[in-house]
């Protein structure tokens, strides 16, 4: 079997390359998860793609339920782990639907390299399948683009990092610049509030596209408030934000 | 005038993405260098883009020579700062060939956001223009989904870096997983041979590519044979690597 994981950007169906179109149209079975992700805008999207861009009428399209977190596992990894188990059970029980199948694809939010774990799930299937990566436009791409920034300074190196590590460790050591990706809790309000900017977003590359700059220390609330607002009625957000340290 | 910076991916024509192929033909003004890139095979890919791609009968496609470096002036960054100086000047006089001209595109190796000095020569422009940026699959992103592997391990930052970088301070503090490029002297060859984990690849997204991966220890050598001998056969070379620390 031979298991494509496809990028397909964060949410603007223009975000598509020529090669993850091709690469629809190249597929037996494409697997598209039917609900679980708890963000009801974005359950369609995988779908409206297909509409638009699949013309191969040989290539089936199957849903599968996305299993849930057993949030009663108290340890984080094995949870994570658990989790990744049921997925690839799931895409296998949606495979079997159509046994003779050879060229098998999932449509993965952004980039399949970055912070997500698909290549980790398609690690677990029995028997291993040959797997190859369509990249996809990524979220942080896609913020750098709305600020129309570039994310290093010149040969300087930049961090890639996680809220969670954010609040827990700090600023990274050696770096001027970080990008924060899996950020709930907006761990930027852990930073001493000087000496920072920020440019941040929320559904980035989306029709609810929001966006703010400026130093850390005068548009931190605003951003707070801004994305609570649209949580609020969007009923979820995903953000993403960079830092540089003011010189 | 309204400047788009259109990111074209790494070097296959597939990397275009359909917001790309749409701001293409939205242009009445499309610059492309003419030389100066000393890369015989990428001079032509933008073209070939254009040819593949642009549909819009009112474009105009306008080159200009790239200006070279002052090798003369000692400073570095003075040099740069003086060629990106000379660079703004060239695009304006390609773009004093069409003074009714408002909308006007650059197309940019990769993603604009990303290594890449297009912003700050736009930055020089005056009248200053509106600047738009389409993000590009970057050399990293062509990197990871040719070797299929995440950038991250789960939860983890990483570091994007360069060859200097590496070479002058050593492993970056705080991350086990580094991205290098602009490497021009294979800059792992610094590193204690042994606890590291190397993914590279030359020429990746093209039809050159050439990829190889292993303990450093093992493979460093190997890569050292094949970054020359490919860079003796096409003239240049562009590569990459992702490197991790072993546990
Ligand atoms: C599980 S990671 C997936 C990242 C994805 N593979 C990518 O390439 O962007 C989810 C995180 O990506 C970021 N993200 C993804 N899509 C986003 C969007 N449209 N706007 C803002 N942030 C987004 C958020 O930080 C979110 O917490
Ligand atoms: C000036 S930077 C431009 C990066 C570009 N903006 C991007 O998004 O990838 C040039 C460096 O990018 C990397 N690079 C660009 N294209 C590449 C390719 N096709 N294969 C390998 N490395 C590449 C190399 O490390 C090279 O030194």
């Amino acid at each position: 079997m031979h298991l494509t994981l496809i990028g397909i950007g964060t949410g603007n169906p223009e975000h598509l390359t020529l090669q993850a179109i091709r690469a629809i149209n190249a597929q037996d079975l494409i697997l598209i998860p039917e609900k679980g992700e708890g963000k009801a805008d974005l359950a369609e999207l995988r779908r409206t793609i297909c509409d638009d861009v699949l013309t191969n009428p040989e290539t089936r399209i199957v849903a599968f339920d996305l299993p849930v977190r057993d949030e009663a596992t108290a340890d984080y990894r094995q949870r994570v782990d658990d989790w990744h188990d049921a997925i690839a059970l799931a895409w296998q029980d949606a495979m079997a639907t159509h046994p003779a199948a050879q060229k098998v694809a999932l449509l993965v939010w952004g980039d399949p390299s970055l912070y997500d774990s698909t290549l980790r799930i398609a690690a677990r299937l029995n028997p291993a399948p040959q797997i190859e990566v369509i990249p996809g436009i990524t979220s942080l791409q896609a913020l750098t683009a709305a600020h129309a920034i570039p994310i290093n300074e010149i040969g300087a190196p930049f961090t890639v990092t996680t809220g969670r590590r954010l609040r827990d460790d700090g600023w990274p050591p050696g770096v001027d610049t970080i990008a924060v990706m899996l950020d709930g809790t907006c761990a930027f309000q852990t930073l001493p509030p000087d000496g920072y900017h920020i440019w941040w977003g929320g559904y980035v590359g989306m029709e609810e596209q929001i966006i703010c700059e400026g130093p850390l220390a005068e548009v931190s609330a605003q951003i707070l408030k801004m994305r609570a607002e649209a949580r609020e009625n969007h009923g979820w957000i995903m953000d993403i934000y960079v830092l540089r340290k003011e010189k």
